[in-house]
């Protein structure tokens, strides 16, 4: 907004005095916290723009970065993908001795409030954008405030203007389908997580277009990620006339969480049914039989993701940065396909 | 410290003179933030009592709290304990506004001198402690410093003059060995974590004690943890003359490298071998056979820890809270003992 906002309507709007806005704009003493926030918030829904003064303000550094968890608190600790993407933001944050502000927050209007929060306030240094949506109001809201530092883990497509770290998911989805082609299989589910996201979609297309390419049958399910949608929708599939020989988990847990439908099933991994997980934890090369994954090292993406918002908070211009293509780990959860009585 | 700290003493120290360490202590412009907060680690180190003036300061508050996990950041996303802890932090810490300083700090040293920059530059308004040691000086420091709030997550007596939140280990570890020696199980192992965590001696003591009560023989396995110690360890004990039956384990991420052992090997579970794994993440349940379990409600515990750390920064005198005993989870892992040929 290019039009200059006054004292008198941002004090208006917040209902206070212009003298206490003049105070919290200009970072002195004179009101309270608690009224300088909400006057700072208002100032940046109005589209004011700091002054000199209040510039020396909000350029103190705080030696932290934030992130915030665009996922219900209750189910974050099921993945092991958010702690091993944070265990690696933190090897590049430790040595600089830097800390990670984290702020979990179920939905798009209260990340923004809180990414506002945080910008007009000065709470940190930078943010790390994840879990983007299409058209996802918090990429729209960095990319207009391109002073503040941000780079967000998302295809390039998702955030126009800011800086992205991302995985080609398109590309290691069509891989996991030409590999179960090559092995015969010609019924293949995808079992998808939450189909809002940005790389959910891209898989979806990837998914369908390389099914199509090959002449295959596809089926798309929907889940949330939980391990409980990941059986459930498992359950379903196989209890269908022509049931997929192959199953491609959005995550980890979702896959191994199939492992027990199928055995309560009476069907065998890989012999009667092969399936590939995305994300490979640990937990994936101990299972029984091992996984087949989607592999990539997500603490290397936290720690490259880290260091590329570094890279902005010292001023680089920005840029879209692959971190790396999932590639087929194959292990003894894939073979090829049953050869069926007609 | 009784005696008076002077400003001489802590300009000297700090290398900067008198002037810049009372702009410093008062919280005045005139000295960069990085000089203020060397002034007033070295005013902490010495004992230096803030005055009224500096008081104002520090008092303000800052809606985060602080988190500062005493591990190498390359393993942290191993285990769920810590994301399922942190999300059930984040459920009483986001209605709030709340935000989570994380810092991860391998070493005591460096984990006490980011918990005393929080301290000294009011950083956070609280913290929790993990992971606390034998004399564990971070315990030692917030005792010393009862006016921040500190709320350990560890056995009362590993935090004296604390608030803590703590589960009863030791009830849970007799209990295991009881329905082990009950189902006629003579040798048995415990897998245990890192020796020099409190709540590791905690078990190993419960372990001894119940396994001299009941006659039973043995076999403590030392690990850090990781799956790959844990499989390490069990197969050098099924590889002894005598080998236990029965395995309990520290972690669900090692109790699940086991099955890959133990199958490798060719020992049924629960057939050849009973497992019981501590800490009940959602995968215990989707292995093959499904874990028996030392189980608690992780989530759960997070937010208890949060909740006991708002009352302390609302005024509560400190005092210890039990959160649970982790109560045997019966699932497919455990049997009776196999009958050996003589």
């Amino acid at each position: 907004m290019s039009r200059q906002v006054t004292i008198a309507e941002i004090a208006e709007r917040a209902g206070v005095s212009p003298g206490a806005v003049s105070f919290a704009l200009n970072g002195r003493k004179g009101v309270s916290e608690a009224t300088r926030t909400r006057i700072l918030l208002v100032a940046d829904e109005l589209g004011w723009a700091p002054g000199a003064a209040a510039k020396s303000l909000t350029a103190k550094k705080t030696n932290s970065i934030g992130l915030v968890l665009a996922r219900d608190p209750a189910n974050l600790g099921v993945e092991s993908f958010f702690m091993q993407f944070i265990a690696g933001m933190e090897t590049e944050l430790s040595p600089r001795g830097f800390g990670l502000l984290l702020q979990v927050a179920p939905d798009t209007a209260s990340q923004l409030k809180t990414l506002r929060r945080w910008r007009t306030t000065r709470r940190v240094d930078g943010v790390l954008l994840m879990d983007l949506r299409e058209d996802d109001p918090r990429a729209d809201y960095f990319a207009q405030h391109p002073e503040f530092p941000a780079v967000a883990v998302a295809d390039p497509t998702a955030a126009p203007g800011l800086a992205t770290v991302w995985t080609d998911d398109a590309e290691a989805m069509r891989e996991a389908v030409r590999a179960l082609a090559a092995a015969g299989h010609r019924r293949i589910a995808r079992v998808a997580g939450l189909s809002a996201l940005v790389h959910t979609q891209i898989r979806d297309a990837a998914f369908r277009d390389e099914i199509a390419a090959l002449g295959c049958e596809g089926m798309l399910l929907r889940t949330d990620y939980s391990p409980e949608e990941g059986a459930r929708v498992t359950e379903q599939a196989i209890a269908a006339s022509d049931p997929p020989t192959a199953f491609v988990y959005d995550n980890d847990i979702m896959a191994i969480a199939s492992l027990g439908v199928f055995a309560r099933a009476g069907l065998r991994v890989p012999e009667d049914v092969s399936i590939i997980a995305w994300d490979d934890s640990l937990i994936c090369r101990y299972t029984v039989p091992a996984l087949t994954t989607l592999s990539h090292d997500v603490v290397a993406f936290g720690a490259h993701a880290a260091r590329r918002l570094f890279d902005v908070m010292s001023g680089s211009a920005p840029a879209a940065f692959l971190d790396s293509t999932p590639r087929l780990e194959v292990r003894g959860s894939t073979a090829d396909a049953p050869i069926r009585s007609a």
